[in-house]
């Protein structure tokens, strides 16, 4: 099994608040994170396809083809974009690095596996909101 | 002439508009930056030192009381903030990356000067916006 | 599953050496690692927890507070010390990366776990003992 | 278990062509990775061990050994040449990071294996071709 | 006075040869960069501008104006060609990376100036061929 | 003026201590580096050349030749070792960064000056302690 993963870069604004929960609430569990006039960051994304390289093209997926279905599905909407109030596929989601991690694979999914040779799948989508903080969503490690 | 450099991070969000100026001039300018509900980055900064080494401590300056310095004029304010709305000392300001290294050296310079040894000055910020990037301020750089 | 990392950095010194063997053996297996007035390293180290986000917080585990556990329980014992003589979890360990690693798991794992949510799990420690030199301990993944 | 990695560093050119396909089907597939008067990279190489610690040594393999190994089955023959034209063991394979990784893991596994404990595997190799692309062969991750 | 960067990558296959010198003199000065069949680099590439920045945009230069140019004068020609052999602006000159940085400066000046507010000036070209070796050409700095 | 820098490193573990000053002036100066059993770091060491390309060769200073020579000069005496107690040249020095620099250009001059072309200096010594603490010894940039 061979995993291929391309890295890309958005900046983005956002805060974390629980709109269903008092401010007090938000400022215990969020902290400085919950500033009302938002901040951001210079995001980092991997996302990864598992599978056997086709013999004829070495590819387990052209790598400019993930290139351009990442940057339709997520550089797209998120890149210089709040991700609070302005991206159409995080509505109602707080955007813990947990939620977006797991919001970008279900975007990526379906387009990468029709790109990809019969049998690769979509393995992973890892952020770094942060070089300190990192998340990563992958339904194929247990534990 | 030894210089001496701290590194540190921080979380903001900003976006570029001139408000003397109409939408149609700030879009051409500014593009993606200027879009209206912010973005944000991981800023990078750098400060630097130049001096003589004391000779019994062998600093040019405690990198400690540096540090404290600049979490105070710079990180405390900055950090999780909105650079255009949230920051006394940016206010007026377009938050470009030359205009915030200029502000972040004027911020520092009496503060990083009166905990240095005799003869240390501030020799310049540095401000890495993305990895990609990049402003300087340095007044002992001349072309 | 969605795995949350934070990463942290202490420096300290350490020498490689098993005091059940004579010098030449030690020479003969650590080379240099075994000089006798120690050397030291800047350790990265990364933290990772497993388990579901919380549907409230969105959170696998509230990283500041896995920050402050990692700080209580690895970095304030470990930063600028000595790994052979100074850390009282780590007496008659020999302080090479992979014995690290399996010491700091088993340091954290209480903590972190009953930090978090229900379910979640303290998956891994990575230590990169310089940029070249990494060991990672996690009982879930297997050969 | 404990997983030990030692990363390296070597410099090559190479292009990607399928010497039975037309420079139609070449250009469609490589694009400007089919140029033919080949291009290069700084490749960086991930080896990775897994095992249980030595309890004499501390070691699930001496990285001393597998930088040598690394070095002399993999940096001497690849670095500084042409991927597709002077690598004995690459003949015949398209030089895409996914055929790397698999031709450099069969390339090192028995040296590998002979110079571990008992019971240590080679158990992955990663390969950066730039800092956005990345490949690994793991045998011991599934889907 | 402001000094903006902008960092760029570009991959490309080298050799170093003097074709006025024998084999011998080659692979004495050269060592395995004179290898007949090419190696590559992933190279970063800095290009600083100096300035005021303008009082209306806050720009020393519009540093996605200073991306085009760079693109069309430097990556467009380099990315993905051998600089021995592909590139026009190269031609007989031996692409040592002292001689790159001269050969890109010249190539950048009348753009990058052109494009920028009254009195900026291009200040430097740095290349990184590999994370350990680099060249920078500076007019302004001296020695 | 072209400027060539070549990067390397080493592990050391130091500590910062005056010996004609008394415990209590030594902690309040130093903190946590004052630890009397040492700490460490992994340093990289920045040497950087400024001079005119050769004409025949393209080069400032061979840097396989400076490779050798910083290799001979800081790396083998400092790497794996106690700055404090096991470097002659280090003797009587309290090893903060900025003490370092100065010592380790001093070492250097000759040897490199006698390498290079005529005209070539050497003209800076950078050293980096963490990512986040930096000293530069530079004779030829002034305040």
């Amino acid at each position: 099994m061979v995993f291929v993963t391309r890295k890309s870069h958005f900046n983005a604004a956002h805060r974390l608040n629980n709109p269903n929960k008092d401010e007090q609430w938000n400022n215990d569990i969020y902290g400085k994170c919950n500033y009302p006039n938002w901040h951001g960051h210079n995001y980092t994304l991997e996302v990864t396809v598992a599978g056997e390289p086709d013999p004829e093209t070495g590819f387990v997926i052209d790598l400019s083809r993930l290139k351009k279905i990442v940057k339709k599905k997520i550089l797209n909407p998120c890149d210089h974009r709040n991700l609070n109030t302005d991206v159409p596929f995080l509505e109602g989601i707080i955007p813990t690095s947990e939620n977006l991690v797991k919001a970008f694979f279900k975007q990526l999914k379906d387009d990468v596996e029709a790109a990809s040779p019969k049998g690769s799948v979509l393995y992973s989508v890892k952020l770094f909101e942060t070089e300190r903080n990192i998340a990563e969503y992958c339904p194929y490690k247990t534990i």
